[in-house]
């Protein structure tokens, strides 16, 4: 799988969130960050772009309950109904979006009232229209005011939201871990690649006991029935 | 109560239903149009338009399930946080939004999935951000298919949507109606401007009756309690 990431922001070298996440993404495989200027776009060139792409991905900071003017103005020049009718159907579409509020008060009672999933309901309307898949929406909240800690697990999630297939399970978040790991495995040398080796082999035996476990909870269930 | 109507389309000009709308409002007093053009705005000068007026009014096309990319700009540039601190507090934020689909396929289970409540969702958000009152929403469905009478029947909606109270009473409606008949009755002369001062009593007389058959309800209801 192919992730495009489209990024909005009126300056990015002063976004400390968005160097971040850059960052993250640097050694990733199949992942084209895409930072969007203020410029006409060549329509003919966004579309090739996003037709080499499964998964879609805008990432902005939360400007009035919605993106920055600049990822409108890509979608209304870029997004045209002939496009729409063809080669979005069946790509996902994933927001990642940074914001200056808790991601708590995103809801009934609080102080935005309204949560995150309702506020970009238009992005979910056009995922609809697309016929894309929608993703749940990866938010950045207080960015300033996370502990190294917090950024770490961020950065894997991050990761993950951009490359990893769209299940919820243990058995899909592992399979990215041991992924990840077989590319580590082939970088490293000596005795460093031994000692991931061993690991990668605890892993994969792990999975196969687990595969197991998951036949015989199945098996059982059946005769439940 | 000043209204500010702020249209944001990329071409007025070519837009049969934007046309239309500005010469409903040609004739009303306390109506500024204010039609956003493609250049840095001067922060300070739409502040001060905001400013003076009770009602603000955004007027567009639904571009995916938004506005066109000009307001957000707008949005972005003027609505600063130190703004809304202040002055917006109190005022009225309504949306006139005309859209090529109709308006009953925008609910659950039809074709576009979701309400206009739920996909204008930002636009409440920010509305509650800022203290503002947020007036239902202005949809003109199809406008190039509606027939002479629909017209008539939305321009009058229209020009109440910009200038009547914002109350769903049949006393505000009817109210609405005796002062635009005052204004046309001071314009003429001779025989129309009699003929026109009879309905106006007409409706007066009819109104102080409506008062009396209200009190006498809400005696009966108290009655009852």
């Amino acid at each position: 799988m192919k992730t495009l990431i489209i990024i909005a922001h009126p300056d990015i070298t002063e976004s400390n969130s968005q160097q971040f996440l850059i960052e993250s993404t640097q050694n990733l495989q199949g992942v084209t960050r895409h930072i969007l200027e203020n410029r006409a776009f060549i329509v003919k060139e966004e579309h090739q772009l996003l037709a080499e792409h499964e998964r879609i991905i805008f990432q902005f900071p939360m400007y009035w309950y919605s993106a920055p003017a600049i990822l409108k103005k890509w979608l209304d020049d870029v997004f045209t109904n002939q496009m729409m009718k063809g080669f979005l159907n069946g790509k996902e579409l994933g927001l990642v979006v940074t914001m200056g509020q808790s991601e708590e008060s995103f809801a009934a009672g609080r102080k935005e009232k309204f949560s995150l999933s309702e506020i970009f309901k238009p992005f979910e309307a056009l995922a609809n229209k697309c016929g894309m898949t929608y993703l749940p929406i990866f938010p950045v909240a207080l960015f300033g005011y996370l502990t190294e800690d917090d950024k770490k697990k961020i950065l894997i999630k991050y990761q993950q939201y951009v490359t990893k297939e769209n299940k919820e399970t243990f058995i899909s978040e592992e399979s990215w871990f041991i992924d990840r790991l077989r590319l580590l495995v082939e970088q490293k040398k000596g005795p460093e690649q031994m000692r991931l080796e061993t690991v990668l082999e605890a892993m994969e035996e792990n999975r196969d006991n687990l595969d197991e476990l998951l036949y015989l909870v199945k098996e059982m269930r059946y005769e439940d029935d």
